[in-house]
């Protein structure tokens, strides 16, 4: 596939963070001719806090990480593409536990200290030898500035990488957080998302890099859909050294951590997008801004009955302002709606209000406005004060494309 | 478009209902050159039960039905195709009142007995002027024999027009039930259907009629998907003149009426399933099984996200037996499930058992199945004796292309 045209024009250079080094092989997993495996080391250890899929069917990497995440401490992160681990019954439980084995032997550490993820077709049996073969190489030659590497390797129908990097003040020290992430299908919101990771020098404690986490991943990863289809393996983890020095702070409520909170927050709204647009098959990035609901929960699953619909997600392909479809895409939320109360607007021209057409419509208008690659939406129920904004893309052809024979 | 491939093979000629002529014309409301527009007449008046969108928008002609459905009696039918009359406003209540007093003056009735339907475009407002030139001699050459005429006047992008007709016993009597419904997009279950049409010539008083419209309603037009949107104008009536004779049923629980009910519910599911294989861009006809549930109504959510989910659907069309996908969509169901006691089957071929795939699994055996234009797909949960059946139909590059310049 061609990288998106929604892509960024350039990627960020993500700075070395202390205590954290990176590197990724060609593992054959699946693919050939990419790297397809990536260990991250952390001398010593970060303290470690984590978000996962909501799914009843999670992967086998999710359950490993549930169960050692309470333990609070990394020493290591093994994510390999191509395939999910999903799905897998005890042979999957079996390739699990080798691989944190032979990472802990290859990090110096042990296997409760190490933290997986896996990502690719479901229900195929992962072969751990990849694995023992390949770790003990990687630990040797990680180093410090192998971020693009890294999000490279973590790709599967992405067609670019997904970085992003804040420098942020965190009591008496300055810090970084650097994160990567993927995406491209089987993405929807509300259980956390696809994979991604966060790298920070900071000091802070593993519950109130948690709590941070878990607060920061609510209106960024949850407020983004491709498809409305939910992962096994969705994982977010966030890895902090401390390295940047200064009292490690161990309260969710410390005020020194607001601003590491907003610059976590805004970090994953940047990586959220950019998995937005490298939405399969994606041509428009679609902002979908809902106001006047009952309340904030109410206006989010507003927001997500019209970003996860298919009718109003082919009308935006083809440059059609088929507002009608906004509408029956809001009737269709179960949430109090007041038809002759709505108003609906494209960007800044409103093209319905109290419940129909816009006195002032001009189609040829509105019909330029929609030939943008970047398409707002806005909504107002007229009924109180919840507001919500989420992000999605269009659907085309080439979802259909490449959904219909990505496993053959 | 071309007829859809999963058409049937010769369309069922409904036999003449005693009290009910219908007849329709070409208004000229959106389309050209095809019938778009539709008067049925009821001579005495017929009992009248219907079932409505549950959407927060409805559109004009939902609301004029279900403020006038108290009155139980029906003299006149209008539906219209090309224009939903929805989201319209003043404008649209001020239609369905002019056309509701044209229909009554060509039917000498009151307006309080006209019933409206209209399906189409959302949003532009329906002028009400073609209507009051066509009722009037409508209603002159309106006639016993006219369902196929009816069927094909209120198609939008359906592809072929959908009838069925039953012939059963009500007490002492034998009385005919002939139905009529249209498709294709914007179909999503719980919610009503889609338009359709019931007409008997049994003696059933409204209350009772209505208690046997809303069970049957469940099982057939509520567990179809096409894609998961829920339309503004979704309407079932059913109207019973009672020309067959007899004591007419008064209680719903009224043993004559188990198989006018039975017959009732077998005629709506051939006319749902009809809707799926005329779904938009439909290549393949889908049976979702679930079996093994929590309970039923977990059993029918579990089915829905499978049958909803872009990702199973796509597959199916990539004729991929991409059985993971199912797995995902179950556990993004948000309903009880346990991964390891899940299994699937494509046909009578079973994919996964007890939590990963079937070691017999032969991944031949399963794509040449996969060919087929109907595919049916089961899911045992392991967990209960909830079950539930759904149909929907594959996601292809016409659904895009159907729906990506529907409005232009």
């Amino acid at each position: 596939m061609p990288v998106s045209p929604l892509a960024p024009a350039a990627q960020p250079d993500l700075p070395p963070i202390d205590g954290v080094r990176l590197a990724a092989a060609e593992a054959g997993i699946r693919y050939r001719g990419r790297k397809d495996l990536l260990l991250a080391l952390f001398e010593p250890a970060a303290t470690v806090a984590g978000v996962f899929t909501r799914s009843a069917c999670p992967s086998a990497p999710v359950d490993w990480c549930r169960a050692h995440l309470a333990g609070g401490a990394a020493r290591a992160l093994v994510i390999n593409s191509g395939n999910a681990n999903a799905f897998t019954g005890m042979k999957g439980k079996a390739a699990v536990t080798a691989t944190a084995a032979a990472a802990a032997r290859a990090a110096g550490c042990r296997p409760e200290e190490v933290f997986l993820a896996s990502t690719g077709v479901i229900g195929e049996p992962l072969d751990p030898a990849p694995f023992e073969r390949e770790l003990a190489g990687l630990a040797k030659r990680a180093a410090p500035h192998a971020y693009a590497e890294a999000a490279q390797a973590i790709m599967t129908t992405d067609t670019f990488p997904k970085q992003a990097t804040r420098r942020v003040q965190l009591g008496e020290c300055e810090v970084t957080i650097n994160a990567i992430a993927k995406g491209a299908g089987m993405i929807a919101p509300d259980m956390a998302t696809m994979l991604s990771f966060v790298f920070t020098d900071a000091a802070i404690e593993a519950a109130a890099l948690q709590a941070a986490l878990s607060a920061a991943v609510r209106p960024s990863f949850n407020a983004i859909t491709i498809d409305s289809d939910t992962s096994t393996s969705d994982t977010v983890l966030a890895f902090a050294t401390g390295a940047a020095g200064g009292t490690p702070i161990a309260a969710a409520g410390d005020r020194r951590l607001a601003a590491f909170r907003r610059a976590l927050t805004a970090l994953l709204t940047d990586l959220a997008q950019l998995v937005v647009r490298d939405g399969e098959g994606a041509r428009k990035f679609v902002t979908v801004e809902v106001t006047g609901a009952k309340s904030a929960a109410s206006a989010r699953r507003i927001g997500l009955s019209i970003a996860n619909s298919p009718l109003v997600k082919t009308a935006i392909a083809g440059e059609d302002a088929n507002w009608g479809r906004v509408v029956m895409a809001v009737g269709k939320a179960g949430e109090p709606a007041d038809r002759d109360r709505l108003a609906i607007w494209f960007g800044d021209i409103r093209v319905a209000v109290d419940g129909e057409r816009d006195p002032a419509y001009d189609e040829g208008q509105v019909a330029a406005y929609m030939k943008a690659s970047e398409i707002a939406l806005k909504v107002d129920l007229g009924l109180g004060r919840g507001r919500a904004t989420v992000w999605t893309c269009d659907l085309t052809h080439d979802y259909i494309s490449i959904n219909a024979d990505y496993r053959s």
